[in-house]
């Protein structure tokens, strides 16, 4: 296949970042991935993994080789990166095109508007729903994305061509692309994603700090490990996102409580038929849930 | 090894009492394992999958031939058991011990106070914390209580030669065997199992009524889906154990409600150095509680 673009560059080489220059090499979308970043150790090691073609420390040589220049840092640290990067590119007659990885998209447009005056067309932001436990380059693997969903958020001042692009790279690594608005995707992955995170956290946390705390972690099993599962997550890129996703996180956490609180009181009235049309709808959506993951290939449907 | 007695009697042969059943019968604590019950066809199916030696459809010929009585139905139902059996047992000059696999165990001191005055000598109530997401007698397996909690709780009414037998049937299988109070069990159940099963239905049926519930369910990845795992499970079950431990599953909703609130706050005033301790406090607790299981032999360590 003749690749569609020449450069591509990435800044962050972790497990998202390196998995997307993998799988990118191995497509032939580009002629080649270059990493980009402070760290020379992490860089060099991209190189002899044979993750990346080569790299460079120098961000104005990033910016003037690469077609397509993908920041895969975390959510804060990208609003930084592009507090660097758009000063430079405003002022190019023909910028590279960027895009991001980032959990939080209404943080990032923001940054931009503040940054440049008014919003980049040639900026595309986007996200890759896909992680896994382990992280760093080591653990890049070139099909992290192949039938996962990435959801692109263009917004109105985006270039056409631009957004087909970056839409056009993601296919590349075998991903599901959906495009919604940046509010639309703040408020899905708060509900799927940030919320999850929170109430798993305040649970551990609540039961840690309780006076049964060792008897309730020595009684807890699988069930209980499968739950808090997330809470075993880094604790600062959950604090930048939940900083970041501040106002979709605390209407989701109110969504939540409101219904938590309805949940209470049929407990508290022994509403037997209450609680039983509640947990039989959820076991339905559960279960339907469970099948389209399956059936995406991602793992058994329970 | 010498059977140490002669007969158990199941009542309920599902996953519980068939697993108990093939455990005992292999560990050869008991001469025989019968199965009790009114439905014929499945205790002619654990009879010819030889999970017991032989079963009746008469309570009192149970009773009367065996030396432990184990109670594995659902936790509403084995009150309606009990209320069965103790008017029989409580006129007997040497009536068989009484034990039970329920989830709860204050509905059911309750229900053995109501039906005989004072609580019987010979009734231990215990649990053994495992389950599968498999159900019925075909799922039985003969280990799994190996390396499992049972926890018991013995009142100051008991025998003590009572609970130290209950303490053997269950060491037979390979469990690992607590004692603790009714009330402290309930509350630990609470924490650990019912709270997090309400948690997780509340928030699928908050999500799965929302307006963006198609997107949200599209958008949502394999953390989510461990996250709610337990919101597959069956609601009839969950109803009726909502109700029978609703005093402690109120109070640990309060606890955690509670607890939600103040991260809610930390979220909104943007108290990084809050939320990077709450999250360093769980993480901490959840990947020391991980270790703890997979010390025990049950699953990797995350």
């Amino acid at each position: 296949m003749k690749p569609q673009v020449d450069t591509v560059a990435i800044l962050g080489l972790g497990l998202i970042g390196g998995s997307l220059a993998k799988a990118l090499r191995k497509s032939g979308f580009c002629r080649r991935v270059i990493g980009y970043g402070h760290r020379e150790p992490s860089l060099r090691r991209g190189l002899e993994l044979g993750v990346i073609d080569a790299f460079t420390l120098d961000l104005g040589e990033a910016i003037n080789t690469a077609d397509i220049i993908v920041i895969c840092t975390p959510t804060l640290v990208a609003a930084e990166v592009l507090g660097e990067i758009l000063p430079q590119t405003q002022a190019m007659a023909e910028p590279p095109l960027i895009t991001d990885a980032a959990s939080v998209k209404g943080s990032l447009r923001d940054a931009a508007l503040r940054i440049c005056g008014e919003f980049p067309a040639y900026l595309v932001l986007g996200h890759p729903i896909a992680g896994s436990e382990r992280s760093g380059v080591e653990a890049a693997k070139a099909d992290l994305y192949n039938n996962h969903r990435v959801i692109l958020t263009p917004v109105p001042q985006n270039d056409a061509a631009a957004v087909a692009r970056v839409h056009a790279m993601w296919l590349a690594t075998g991903a599901d692309v959906v495009e919604m608005t940046v509010d639309r995707h703040d408020a899905v992955l708060a509900a799927t994603s940030h919320l999850p995170h929170l109430l798993a956290y305040s649970l551990v946390d609540a039961l840690a700090q309780s006076a049964e705390s060792d008897e309730i972690f020595r009684c807890a099993a699988g069930g209980f490990r499968d739950f808090t599962r997330i809470a075993s997550s880094d604790p600062v890129m959950w604090r930048d996102i939940a900083i970041a996703n501040r106002s979709a996180l605390l209407q989701a956490i109110d969504l939540f409580s409101n219904h938590l609180g309805q949940l209470r009181q049929a407990v508290s009235e022994e509403d037997a038929e209450g609680l039983h049309a509640t947990f039989t709808r959820a076991k339905t959506a559960r279960d339907d849930f469970a099948r389209i993951l399956a059936d995406r290939g991602q793992g058994k449907p329970n």
